[in-house]
């Protein structure tokens, strides 16, 4: 490993970190910014294939697009390979929650990403996305009762409705 | 980004993950040594406003004193922007999770920091830290049965009181 | 910190993610080479002390062998630092989940890793690892009702088996 690959590995992580920002916060125009154009994707660990950027964003847009439906994607431990110097290939852990407020249910899991980057022009670009899950769990949020919702970052502006900490 | 910039984020993560380490171990000596004087934090997505080194301690030591309440506080997803060579912006992926002992109560949730760093001498340090929520929930500890501490920092000196999985 | 440096870091994290890879999809020969012949470890806070690679994997294939627990070990905010060109120490922030299917228990929690690293030929190999638990907590997933199952790595092949998101 050179300055050269410690440099593409870090651009390709921050390129991962502002998808998964974008999806969480429901920008789908800086989430579009982050695909190729032939971009494909494999969402539910097999269960939807996308074969391109425009089929991505519609999926994207239709199942996750409602602000009753709050998201966290966390990835951790990068396993960049470089292709050659326009091409890389990614693995990463997830960790992911939802939280379906209108549906009532929460769901959870890990999995693992195995991703495809390419670079076009200056920006190392998402070719291709998906992943595999280890387990997913859904549980109805009336099941743990007194389950309450204190910050929403739509309908509390993300801010905490929780009194301070008692000491 | 070259290998100036690359040692910089290196120094500004490894800066925020020794805060965080900190704060969940409650070495507040350790945790004061992260921050700038005049640092400010904006806690709780919005709700607690603190404007220097000193209230934000103050504020730290009075909420998350107590042994008896348990943190874990998981920062992912770095995307740091180079203010000029002393100065520096961070976005952050927070998962955390509260266990009250005392109170019988849970709270979990997601966020994003935006931080400011800035150099003195030769250490970054935080000037400014904050966060606003995606989501955030509490729950009364006693809704899901049996539900069982099984180690803790303190009081089992962080040690698994679990016997070995069985096979 | 200068390149070199960089460099270690980057080599080393990618050990550490690819051990824990290895963990969680349950391939013993990958994780077997991660370590060094004399490596040692320390489970459960400390409760489980292992004196060479033989005794750890021994350990590793009784206690997560079975299928029937899926477990999720990711590892955020490495604080590495060198001892000399050959030699480093590590602590890294766990958070972990096992869902074990058979026995119908949920474990998760929360820890501080401290490892020790040593080159050795061209590689980077674990030396020891252990942890010290922030929390640790365990319920019967019939506690929380209608809790469900909905992939599994190795039953449904890492696919989701819920319905696509209702919008």
């Amino acid at each position: 490993m050179d300055v050269d690959g410690l440099v593409a590995v870090h651009e390709i992580s921050t390129l991962k970190y502002r998808y998964l920002r974008a999806l969480d916060q429901k920008d789908w125009p800086a989430l579009e910014r982050c695909l190729t154009e032939d971009a494909t994707a494999t969402y539910g660990g097999g269960a939807y294939e996308l074969g391109s950027r425009a089929a991505i964003m519609a999926f994207l847009r239709d199942a996750l697009g409602r602000t009753s439906m709050l998201t966290s994607h966390r990835v951790t431990q990068p396993e960049i390979d470089m292709q050659g110097a326009g091409a890389a290939t990614g693995t990463w852990a997830l960790q992911d929650m939802v939280v379906d407020v209108e549906h009532g249910v929460t769901i959870w899991g890990a999995a693992f990403y195995t991703d495809h980057y390419r670079r076009v022009g200056d920006d190392w670009l998402i070719a291709h996305t998906g992943y595999k899950r280890t387990f997913e769990e859904i549980f109805p949020r009336a099941s743990i009762e007194h389950l309450q919702l204190t910050a929403h970052w739509w309908d509390t502006g993300g801010r905490s409705r929780l009194g301070p900490p008692a000491t």
